[in-house]
């Protein structure tokens, strides 16, 4: 399985993968699922990869010399010549399609699905900041203000708490914390998400980052990180007032609101006796 | 869609389940997933149901009537005269595959799969209690001290919190907090989850229990609840260090461990180099 999370803010974007690889669980790898592709000055661009490797791994192959040809010009696009991160993102899209074009029978034959699913974002001198999703099909949508990240992989863990903190107006180092508590606790729950973890955090209109990391589990900013929010998370735990059943005993009585839906619950008394 | 969660701890049982059904995004509707099976004094038990609603409703009408024959007995076991939640479960078993044998093909003709997903836990005079989750094939697993809970249904966004929290000698109330705090991210993540919520809290040796709930969104405490997380959790979010870039103005800096796996992220500057 794979974690990987971007994130496209007014300051900048932010990507977080995982690496590792499994086939299942007694067949586990570690393999790097983030790619930069940068002409300092001209563009900056970051890939991230989920779904079958051998898919993946062709796309990212494929992209280096990936051609999209048009009616109207002679000069093919490339992600190295696309005007627009649109136009990059549909060379991408068609190197997917290659990639299908070329295995999918094969892999149907096997039962094997054409699964891949990817994020690439980034900026071309001359447009803002970019920030999109491909699917298996090619086909592929772009990051808004109401929503401005993408995950691929096993997204659910770590969902909770970019919805309560990503807004377009987080600032770049917060997005990075957020992502990085994302990927923890994902990783907490599912095995098959595991370090190193590979983040880059780029700044607006810089066409350029040095902000690139490689973090395992001695990095000393993500011990503190790990080992604070689970410590923390359960003192706001314990800090909330536990359920009273006895309504002179709290405020906040755990107690049925009048009318709605809310019937209590009926239970079966005798064998013959249903559940209205 | 649906979210259940069943707790075995030493003070007892806790039971939460939502109400939302939904046939695609368009057909939503309310259906209660909790059944409590009570003789005061002799026995309390809880099923909690996820998965095709046909079924689970099939299952939970034929339980009961349903008769397990022994071989060395010619008194039928039911839920109602068995004397160990094993042979209890053992019945929902069968329940399970007799609406299996009833209804399977038919439904693998329209192209639905056979999908249902039972907990039932409560406690029979004479024995401690038990947790069991029940699969589609009749098969069942008893929840044990290193795993304290069983979840059906949209599990993964309220998981974390779960296993930060629950052991068996955390107390009722407080486990009755954590089911809360864990329905209440699943419901902010995932739409086909929806109130109102059954609560049954069963403390040990009583085989009655008059802690059982229905709650609204207009339950103070749950009201409570979900106010004062998402507003907590953003306040240790916020109390977090964020990652600094330049090791002299920090102590936790976001570095590359030396060695290992950690090496830092090639870039692609040129279309000829591969990531290595």
């Amino acid at each position: 399985m794979t974690y990987c999370v971007g994130i496209k803010l007014n300051a900048g974007l932010v990507f977080l993968s995982d690496s590792r690889t499994n086939a299942g669980v007694d067949n586990i790898s570690t393999f790097r699922k983030m790619i930069i592709y940068e002409k300092p000055g001209d563009r900056f661009m970051v890939l991230l990869t989920a779904g079958n490797l051998s898919i993946s791994q062709s796309v990212r192959e494929l992209l280096q010399v990936e051609q999209l040809k048009e009616q109207d010009s002679d000069q093919p696009i490339t992600i190295w010549n696309a005007r627009s991160m649109f136009d990059a993102v549909r060379v991408l899209g068609q190197a997917v399609r290659h990639v299908y074009e070329r295995d999918a029978k094969s892999l149907e034959r096997a039962g094997v699905e054409f699964n891949v699913n990817l994020i690439i974002g980034g900026q071309i001198a001359g447009e803002g900041m970019r920030l999109f999703q491909v699917y298996s099909a090619g086909n592929f949508i772009e990051a808004t203000p109401e929503t401005p990240y993408f995950q691929i992989g096993e997204y659910k863990y770590g969902k909770p708490v970019l919805d309560r903190v990503l807004t377009p107006d987080t600032d770049l180092d917060e997005a990075a914390k957020c992502a990085l508590v994302s990927m923890d606790s994902t990783m907490k729950s599912n095995l098959s998400v595991g370090p190193p973890l590979d983040l880059v955090v780029y700044e607006a209109d810089r066409l350029q980052t040095d902000k690139v990391v490689c973090i395992d589990m001695q990095n000393p900013y993500y011990r503190m990180l790990h080992q604070s929010w689970g410590q923390k998370l359960r003192e706001v735990f314990d800090s909330l007032e536990d359920p009273v059943w006895d309504e002179s005993h709290t405020d906040t009585p755990l107690r049925t609101h009048a009318g709605g839906r809310s019937k209590p619950l009926k239970k079966i008394t005798r064998p013959e006796e249903k559940l209205i």
